[in-house]
């Protein structure tokens, strides 16, 4: 049985604590950190008898191995090298960081510990898409020539969302870069990224963007192509494509339902699931389960420090393309 | 090269017509027959030389060693006798005649001139169908255990046809009665049917019913459902389905194209084809090729009187089963 | 809060235990009765305090306004009754009671006590036949013309399961007739079934058959159609189209992904899901949701004790149907 | 009724012959040219009596209205000039020269006679396409915001053709980019290629790629990419999205029929069309049909001089991209 804590009970901590109250099992959530009192609540109701709106009740609590950081982004930093230095390991939603350089910093703090870090890129744990990962690890592609993810939100944040989001490729973007590294099981090795406003002028007077594409070369010789939108009035719209020596495998978007009703105006199909919260519910579950596997197996972490690292490099990097509008090798971005 | 001559050249002779006369080879078509100067127009235009309104100019005719008979049906079984006792192969489409007893005449006649003859079941060599029954004699489907067959017009012919149309299941149902038996492989030994009027009372009025539902129970044990519409509001719908001990195949509808548009009203396809001669253009074609090829190896013709009958049979137990409300054995229907 | 207590903490208990425990909001589980040690363990492990062997723990208890029902099908009756008699509201699993007659005693006993009961046709609730429940309500359909069922399993049940399983049409298909009353919102006349061993000659030995097709009239003029096998190689199979004067509405199986990979060989879908469990896991949760929220707004019961009777006379329809080989009136069949 | 000639009939030749031979209406076929004897007497079999190896025979005969020529690729621009100074309306296969700048002159002067010329671009009358192209003019996908398109062949051509080719952007790509142009009906403003050898290392020998993505951006704030490969070994893949403020449009690949096959191995669905031929048959009598219409209404060329010059100019921007791995603004490319 881990015992583990949990600090941020908020939209993603939710979803979190219920999963780790009642439906993973070799786990025991026995803490629950959160400043407001519905958080608290949340907790309260779902049996965690320790709950607190002080951080030093996981941290200073020894008999806690693991601690799982879902409080805002701007304070994952923090909490994560405090529960690394009490000799806890951590799970850290994403972003590590806002800034590549203290995320960084953090990843190689935690590294130098020796305590195990994860990050919570859920959509790997998808199973869709780990089904595709498994077919191409199993050789069934054959090499890969070609990935292709489209990614599209059904409608954009608000623009005070916007303004301190650190812009698209590193807010809505940075899924895709991982998704990118993960599925083709390559680094990438040159970025080029074009992107323009589309959809609401306000975005782009906010000095953000809401529609990209950005091409990758990766080490292996494969390019990849992202294409991003804010809006989607069709839904949300998360769909790859694998394209190998051997054939190519697709994952299109599951519907709200499998009815398909036929009249004198065609045949339509149902409509898109809601939006992430939809779409990527049983990866929430997979994610903390495939964690707590690691932390009994006392196995390597299934995404880590460096993999949350590296789709913020892409990020970075695909800024510094749509900048200078030239491909940008990711050799030309710096850690430090 | 195979010397052939054309009766009819209404709606399906032109069909036969243009095929014969430009898109198989091994066959020359040097005769055509009409009463009216539309088909024979169409005839010339075509480069058929020899064009009559006789049918003596094709039954007298040495040269010609085949006939293709797509006359009105109540011609048909005269017109089959006169070119089998000249000598001459017969291609005749559907009806052989109105009445089994007569239809049953006229085969045995020509079987016992020794000449060829095939009926134009045409759906049988649409690519799907095809397929499906290729499948299952190459054994992926294992031992066979249930049909269903979905058989919907996009709208009712006119009352003037119905009334004259011999009933809804020998009029349509009849393709779907060849089409099981072609499919399962296997003979019928019973029937039940059922029906109503339940797109126009004016066809009940008629004496005939718009809906239909018939159950198969063939000799080898599997047993088939077939669905009948004459009105489907969202066009022609064709499909098939047969479940075996190995797994099941379906045959779904061709579209006016493979586009799909998803806007913030689901994802719509393209419509289904309009009607019988667009679904099924390329199985006339491919009827007579056959027709041309058992011909020129002396084969077996592959739809023989004998299954021309045989279909006639079933719609015959069935009008006798919707009569009577129970099953119907095939035993109890007689040729004579 | 409504406070229930659960009789049966086996498989089907489990799924209905964990969804009260969690997931169900307005609802409290304060009690569980099962004889074996390990169901009572899994209460407890859900945070249950009052477990026991015994059933009047939870009849005798007055605090407990409902009591769901999920104990082996022979206790059903019994149960049912008792805590009706005790006023408490009642959810019951289906079946009622293997005799017909006796589950018809059973419901008029609870009508009389005017007592609120639910039946678990859990499938009622799957979100894509509740959708088309609603397209056809709504009137999208027009009026209904036809209904088409399959339903096949993975593969049969032990033979000893078999023996004491009542036969395929009330243990298997009773779920097709509940959803053939369910979607079309009419009653059924008339039954005629055909059914056979094509699967296992052991089942035959057995007394029952493994496959079969029954034919439906509706009231409302409709004809439906039910297939059902006890094996299906490819996976559990289960699917419906309704087709009306509007148009035809289809549900199809969700499989395991929206992966699709192509090579050489063709291109393949993931492969169905495993069987009713993962099928219509979302349905045991929405249907004791129904059920709570029909208790708080002193509603109409969701499924009642008739719509359970119903579905039994049309099984018993059926097998009368199968041995006599003819259709069978429903008036034919006593509820004494 | 108008008259043509036809200069060319190999693979393509004889394509457009048996199309003007018997399904074009209000056109007649009066004269063929080709050097070699099997040619001619394909033109012979199919009626047409004007049957010469010489080109004069066309160009000479002052009867002829139009000229379609599917000559080898470097007699297009010579056959053209002569067809339009002796006052023939053209129809000129794909590409007009090799040499951009040749094919310029070429359209320019016949441009200056004043003779209506169009090429061959057969895609865009693709039933699919044409259809996307129609949603998008009728305004039902918005502003357009980004197109994809695959196009994969099923395997790569000699080397020996490779070699003469021209390269693949010119070769294959070509078809893409018109297909963009046509599709956005907007103009490219800059391209970004990448491009490499992932299918034979002959054809990177041979001082080609196998493999690329091309980026477009348009005039109108669009991106596109495209993906080309020599080689996919589940077949001929030709697909295509647009996405826009009110939806996406998606083009699928048609399938050799309609047919799938569910075993314990998944649903399999049937192989791909071949290839071009079979993939883009009917588009093929689609381009001669409107070519005539406009002819005969006196209408603009469906495909202009201009728009088979404007698919060359991005092909040559690709390449000067790929060499220089920059994004090419299109203004760079010079047509003298």
């Amino acid at each position: 049985m881990i015992k583990i804590g949990i600090i941020g009970v908020g939209r993603m901590g939710k979803i979190h604590l219920a999963n780790l109250a009642s439906k993973i099992e070799g786990v025991e959530l026995i803490a629950a950190v959160n400043p407001g009192e519905e958080g608290q609540k949340f907790a309260r109701d779902h049996g965690i008898k320790n709950v607190s709106p002080n951080v030093e009740t996981i941290i200073d609590n020894p008999e806690i191995e693991a601690v799982l950081i879902s409080s805002p982004s701007d304070t994952h930093s923090e909490y994560a090298v405090k529960a690394a230095k009490a000799g806890k390991a951590v799970f850290c939603e994403k972003p590590i960081d806002k800034s590549l350089q203290e995320a960084s910093k953090t990843v190689r703090t935690i590294s130098d510990l020796g305590v195990p870090l994860m990050i919570g890129f859920n959509q790997r744990f998808d199973s869709n898409f780990s089904k595709v990962r498994s077919e191409i690890v199993q050789g069934h592609l054959g090499s890969l020539r070609h990935l292709h993810i489209i990614s599209r939100d059904p409608m954009p944040p608000p623009i005070s969302y916007i303004k301190k989001s650190g812009g698209l490729f590193k807010d809505m973007t940075i899924h895709d870069f991982d998704m990118a590294r993960f599925i083709m099981g390559s680094e990438v090795d040159e970025v080029y990224a074009v992107g323009n406003c589309l959809v609401d002028p306000a975005i782009g007077e906010a000095g953000d963007i809401d529609s990209a594409t950005v091409l990758l070369r990766f080490e292996n010789g494969a390019v990849g192509t992202i294409e991003n939108s804010r809006e989607s009035k069709y839904g949300y719209d998360q769909r790859l494509e694998v394209f190998g020596s051997k054939g190519t495998i697709k994952v299109d978007n599951p519907l709200k339902s499998n009815v398909i009703i036929a009249t004198h105006l065609g045949s339509t199909m149902d409509n898109h699931l809601n939006f992430f919260m939809d779409r990527y519910e049983s990866s929430y579950l997979e994610e903390i389960k495939v964690f707590v596997e690691a932390l009994q197996n006392k196995g390597p972490m299934p995404v880590s420090g460096e993999d949350g690292l590296k789709a913020m490099v892409l990020a970075e990097a695909a800024n510094k393309s749509l900048k200078e509008n030239r491909p940008v090798k990711i050799s030309e971005i710096s850690l430090d």
